[in-house]
Formats: structure tokens, C-alpha cells, sequence
């Protein structure tokens, strides 16, 4: 088994998929949270001056959804064919198009744009989460496959951040997702991951 | 051979990629441009209201990079093995961060954070495009593991778009990525696709 060192700031956010990949599968990592201050130090020993990066045996790699696709095809949560994995692809992208807009207003400085950001993220959330859970409807209780893939495990991670962003719970109406929720929190090795992980807002 | 219909709107942009894995296979699709005045009409019927669709069989599905990675694999244009593959996924996300980044001024409709995101382009793309070019002369004059990917064809294939937003060459002191540049473009199906297209300005 490599040894993994998975690089951060001290939040959930974009490590959070990876972290619940790890812990699914039993696999150990280093936890490697730095302190918001020592990012400027940090930023030029990455790749492309972002996090997360997994050092794998002294290997750095960057790209929280590209790491993630790797890991859960080592641990069996890829999809059984191209085409699956076509499915799983697209729905991940399309869960990061939701995070991007819900966090917009965020990473917006200018008052009259942030506002305006928050604005669009509270039209467009509700039109995503409805397509989304449908789309577990319509798949056996799954995003893809009616089987627990990367795609549901992706999705949960990410809930605490995209909630903490769009300033509400925005699975609340959502039968499917609310049930797919507790099916991902419920594998003993993220069970447990979600019990000891550091406590932070997003 | 299935029967593919690609839907976007009549430019380049993220549709181009896919485009130019079906010409470098040889891969006869439907390149169906609808006039933008006609997209709320469209919009509905895509999965989650975006474009590029690819309709595959009467099959719907969207996210441009998920269709290119699918396509990609289908002809000869994916990694040896899940450890290039993890290298090429990690690429084709930083151009697309590189690109959100360009482009967002564009979509901008704030005249304050509209400049604000101009200039911060201005300082990063440099940052990337250095870093990119110095992958590809670290990797035997591709991206990744030194022969022709769909991470290529994806740089290239956007390069129209991402100078049109960025408003300038964004490779012209890039000697790696120039030379890359050609090589795509002299492969005999993308060299005649290039040749055929409409000619849009992005």
C-alpha cells in the first residue's frame, strides 16, 4: 500500500471526497491541515499553486476530483463499465458547477457582485437539487448504477461546505438525497471517519 | 459505431474538445448549432440546463470533459494506466481552472468586479501557463507520459476560446506549448476538421 499525505487548509470543503474515500476503504493517510497563515509558504510547493495535494510516496499530485476518480477505481466505487463511469463523471462535474455557484458570492469581494451572486445561487439551487434527486430516484436510490459509487460519496462530503455557502440546508425538501445521505454516513469506515474528523464549519 | 449528435451553441469554446476527438478518430457526428436566441427553448430538455449535450443513441448526456474523458478512452487517446490517467484528469482540470479564470471578467456584469477579475487574469495566467509549459517539456513534448492524450487535445482545442477571453496570445513566449500547439494540429483528422469548421471568433 503507498503512503498517502493528503495537503489542506483546515476545512472540509474540496479534501472532504477524498478523505471519505480513504476512510471507506480502510486505507491510513496523513491528515496534513495547515494553518491559514502558512498558505503563502505552502502555495509555491504545489503544482499549480492550489490544495488539496496527495503526496503518494513522494509523488504530488493536485486536483481534489481527478485524485478522487483515482482512488475510488483502486477501491471499487468506479462504475462497471465506460459508460457508468461516463454517468459519474458528468454527475460529479455538474455537483462541482453547483458548489461553484453556491460559493460564488463567497469569493466575491465587491458588494453589489456578492450580492448579486447570492441572489442567482438561491435560484439555482433549488433547479440542481431538484435534477439531482431525481436523478437518485431514478436509479435505484444511487446517482449512477443503483450502487454506492464516488459520485454519492462526493456528494455527501461536500454537503456541510455547500450548506455552510448557501446559508441553508439545501437538501431539506429532497427525499432522495436525504436518504442517500444516511446510506453514505452509514459505511462503518466513514461512520467513523465522521465521528473522529476535526470539527470545523465547512 | 453509435450515432452521435453534439448540441452547443455555434462556437468553439467547450464543445471543441469533443469536436476534435471525433475528427482525430474519425468519428462521423452531428455538429448541431442552435442560434442563441433559440437556447430557452433548449435549455429545458438538457440534463441540468448546459450545454454541450451529447446525444449518444438517443441517449442524452452532458458535461464536456466527462463526454471528452468517455470519448477519449473509446480511441486511443486515454493513459497507459490509472496513474497517467489521474496525471491527465489533474491537467484537463487546471486548464479548466485556468479557463473559469480567464473567462470570468466575461460573465461579469459588474463593471467594478468585471475589471477586477480582468487584471487578476492578467496575473494569473502567466503563473499557468509557465507551469504548463514546463510539464510538457518535463514529459517528452505532451502533457503526460510522452505521446498524444486527449489532455492535449483539450489545450489545444480551447486555445482559441481562452485567447479570445483573455484578449491576447496566452502561449506566444511558451516555446513547449507552441510546439504541442502544431502537433495537434498536424494530425491528419484535426488538420482537416480545423479546415471545415465554421469560422467562429470563439
Amino acid at each position: 500500500m503507498p503512503s498517502y499525505k493528503l495537503t489542506y487548509f483546515p476545512v472540509k470543503a474540496l479534501a472532504e471526497p477524498i478523505r471519505f474515500i480513504f476512510s471507506y476503504a480502510g486505507v491510513d493517510f496523513v491528515d496534513d491541515r495547515f494553518d491559514r497563515e502558512d498558505w503563502l509558504n505552502i502555495k509555491p510547493t504545489t503544482p499549480f499553486g492550489q490544495v488539496p495535494v496527495l503526496d503518494v510516496d513522494g509523488k504530488k499530485v493536485n486536483q481534489s476530483t481527478a485524485i478522487a476518480r483515482y482512488l475510488a477505481k483502486q477501491h471499487g466505487l468506479a462504475g462497471k463499465d465506460d459508460w457508468e463511469n461516463l454517468q459519474i463523471d458528468a454527475t460529479v462535474d455538474t455537483i462541482h458547477d453547483l458548489r461553484a455557484k453556491i460559493a460564488a458570492h463567497h469569493y466575491e469581494n465587491q458588494p453589489e457582485a456578492k450580492a448579486q451572486k447570492l441572489e442567482a445561487a438561491s435560484e439555482l439551487v433549488p433547479f440542481y437539487i431538484e435534477r439531482l434527486d431525481q436523478q437518485v430516484k431514478n436509479n435505484g436510490g444511487y446517482f449512477v448504477g443503483g450502487k454506492l459509487t464516488w459520485a454519492d460519496i462526493t456528494f455527501v462530503a461536500l454537503l456541510d461546505y455547500l450548506n455552510f455557502m448557501a446559508q441553508y440546508d439545501i437538501i431539506k425538501k429532497a427525499e432522495n438525497l436525504k436518504a442517500l445521505r444516511e446510506k453514505v454516513l452509514s459505511q462503518p469506515g466513514i461512520k467513523s471517519w465522521v465521528q473522529k474528523r476535526p470539527d470545523t464549519e465547512m
